[in-house]
């Protein structure tokens, strides 16, 4: 059974990157070992839940030792694809567009903004970043000439759908969606979509039990 | 026990907002009813799950006909607490505050943008989306008058500490997070965290395996 053969949860998938960022910060605090029971302190889930997403990447750790921070490091990077660069074309320069242009975490983490996509004239020929924007047209070449892997959905909702099918016609099979709108392509192309309200839709489940509570952000109490 | 005593696993509140979505689109499509199966495969889960997380809103169904869409859907948003607006204060309006003040989605969904706050002399006394831009050090008298409910944390890395602290000072205790830092603050504190770069670093791992896979995106094969 090979690296790719392997079967990883959904659910586990999308701890990856959490334990990447435990293990990234443990790392620069050059601690050599941690424990299943410190790591699922730090990502918010369960030892034994750490133990299992763990021992899909091959990893089950030393009995009273714990992790090698490093190579679990290592694994974890691999496995995530994160030890090659994964350009991406952000479709639609608007403020959202423009922030995640400048936004330098995506070049730091591995995914450098190869292209800007738009089908305003007036943005079309201007630069982001130090990135240029293109008209849309122009994205088959794009992908092409720069190693588009990602497709970045930062238009208006109502732009959304018709952007994400000219990145499929263009070959590109994985799509951030950050607006509003649910995109309707075909099963083998991976969309994940970015709610920007849903965080703050969840504060304010917390905040609401808080004024009912007795300490503010509280655990609600059991009966 | 009333409402605010029932406790509510946190992997729960988090779907909740899912969950409002889908709901949000069943009513506007006018689909009275809706199965535990259909609700799970639209919110990416499965049906137990969805059963399960309702019952601790005390929704359990009917056999056979399954959940009343606009009740459950009043349910959802009552419990989120999204029968009132709450009004957040973003602090830093570099690219990225100022992309999620002109976000109309926040306002959309009950979180109206009440003030900005930064610590540059240039930016402070200017209007974003008709909000101005006031100095961080009035923030008590802003949280005050506007009713700021949660504070956003749109600053780089380096203020994000100390912009916290200053919401904390100021009587806010839930904090939405987008720089990259982690922040310390009081465990009454409630605070999320977004980190951009995790959903691109979650299709990074299903372009590597669909590199290695036949079909592109698809799942990956059992052995």
């Amino acid at each position: 059974m090979t690296d790719s053969e392997r079967r990883i949860p959904e659910a586990t998938v999308a701890r990856l990157p959490v334990y990447l960022r435990c293990l990234t910060e443990l790392a620069e605090d050059r601690i050599p070992t941690i424990s299943s029971e410190r790591l699922a302190d730090m990502a918010g889930v369960n030892a034994a839940k750490v133990r299992k997403d763990l021992s899909y990447l091959g990893s089950y750790g030393t009995r009273g030792v714990g992790y090698d921070v490093e190579f679990l490091l290592f694994q974890m990077s691999r496995e995530l694809g994160l030890t090659q660069d994964w350009p991406v074309v952000i479709a639609g320069v608007g403020n959202l567009g423009q922030a995640l242009a400048n936004y330098g975490g995506f070049t730091d983490r591995g995914f450098p903004v190869g292209a800007l996509v738009d089908v305003d004239p007036s943005k079309v020929g201007t630069s982001i970043a130090g990135v240029n924007v293109h008209h849309i047209d122009e994205l088959p070449e794009l992908v092409a000439d720069k190693g588009i892997a990602i497709g970045v959905i930062a238009t208006p909702a109502g732009a959304a759908q018709a952007a994400a099918e000219r990145m499929v016609a263009a070959g590109i099979t994985s799509i951030l969606n950050f607006s509003p709108s649910v995109l309707s392509l075909d099963a083998d192309v991976s969309v994940r979509k970015v709610d920007l309200a849903v965080e703050l839709q969840i504060l304010s489940f917390y905040r609401r039990r808080s004024d009912g509570a007795a300490a503010v952000g509280s655990s609600p109490l059991d009966a």
